[in-house]
């Protein structure tokens, strides 16, 4: 196919990249900011723009990866090329695409990307919704060609998604911040958590988190949870968090296995 | 080394098959349930025991991987035999065991364990205390032949990072069970999230956690923040964590680069 990219940042990058493995051309990368289109063009050897009135009508399908506010704005000028048009955001309707056109769609790829680290894209979930059965076709299709992973993913339940991917992903990270920050205050390094943390990832790679819980709280040890909220002595955000994260563990204990 | 197991848990599991792997005899376990010794004991090729009246004196070191608050007790009575004796907590004062002998450490594995899933145990982190330099050597050497990652850490230190750890493991690992029960209450498999979870672990490998921090908190995204908790509605206790997480991670962002 024949591909445009709409927007330079990490989705963007990711995606024209495995599109280009996968033997597509990608024809044009549209970005408000030359050098950020001329940077993400030149690596999937593509023409930078960055001005939607510069747009090669030669394409096939448009993918609107841009911040969440703007997509309604440019699918509205890119409407009228009468092209297969995809937006790759988890929290936007598919609504924002359908006040333009009928040929339309969603390609949301459900992981955090950063420039700095490669994705091995096949293992990548994508979400896909789309107008009518002839676009949930082709873009299965062009979704096939990077990720073993591809699934139907309405606006509603993509909706639900999102949160849950707060949950699962930025919440983590922000635990991880804090762990760091509690080591760094006493000279550790947080190499020391480093193996924990991926290992508590990868044991929910085959088990549900329920079942793989430890700590202090899925014991009720509440004498080591009071140790804990001591040494957050002077941290009354961070000893609220680890309060109520507790009671959350304590309480999905109670939920699986009744009052004990 | 001849070494002897107490406790037949995830820790002293792992760290019998560490040390059987590693070449030393593992002589006896020892569990209050004969069944629990029995299993480990047939793996690691040991004698099983369940009272501390059959220990066998010929042994070089006690490996004693029980609940912290027995810990004390089954050290007051090993003390007699006069042979190095370690515990293996991360919240336990290395005092538990001076109290009784000299001739004592702690040898902390950072890890979480689970009967289920091997773990390499050459990237543990393994958190070694002494109570004197002789100890601390023999330490070193058994600690170095299961690990490439070897620290000193006192029980001071110790104590700061198991809080820490809490924060790194079982913390998030909740977080990933309220992910997966906002799937599983609109039919969505957590299969669709595993992946995400996987490379946010894997990101702060090379990464400090603030430097990847990702989602509509960090972007100060009112809309969706306010979108996600309206979707939340019903369940105050996560709605509840939802806004603390995200304030953390605003106030994260603001101190690394001062009010935007």
């Amino acid at each position: 196919m024949r591909i445009t990219i709409i927007g330079s940042g990490n989705v963007a990058t990711h995606l024209a990249a495995a599109f280009k493995n996968a033997g597509h051309r990608i024809v044009q990368v549209y970005s408000r900011d030359m050098q950020n289109a001329a940077l993400l063009a030149y690596h999937v050897k593509a023409e930078p723009i960055d001005n939607l009135s510069q747009i090669d009508p030669e394409t096939d399908i448009f993918i609107i990866a841009v911040k969440d506010d703007v997509i309604g704005l440019i699918a509205e000028q890119l409407a009228p090329y009468q092209k297969l048009m995809v937006h790759t955001s988890g929290a936007t309707d598919l609504y924002a695409l359908l006040a333009f056109s009928d040929n339309v769609g969603v390609f949301y790829p459900l992981q955090t990307f950063s420039k700095a680290k490669e994705v091995n894209f096949r293992t990548v979930p994508l979400c896909i919704e789309a107008a009518d059965q002839e676009v949930a076709k082709r873009l299965k299709e062009l979704a096939y060609g990077i990720s073993n992973s591809v699934y139907d993913i309405d606006s509603q339940h993509r909706k639900t998604l999102h949160p849950a991917a707060v949950f699962a992903c930025n919440f983590p990270n922000y635990l991880y911040n804090v762990a760091q920050q509690i080591l760094a205050e006493h000279q550790l390094n947080f190499d020391l958590l480093r193996p924990l943390v991926l290992e508590t990832a990868e044991k929910v790679q085959n088990s549900l988190p329920a079942n793989v819980q430890t700590g202090p709280a899925v014991r009720n040890d509440e004498i080591t949870m009071n140790n804990h909220l001591r040494l957050l002595q002077g941290y009354p955000d961070l000893q609220q968090l680890y309060t109520l994260l507790s009671q959350g563990i304590i309480k999905m204990d109670i939920d699986r296995h009744g009052d004990k």
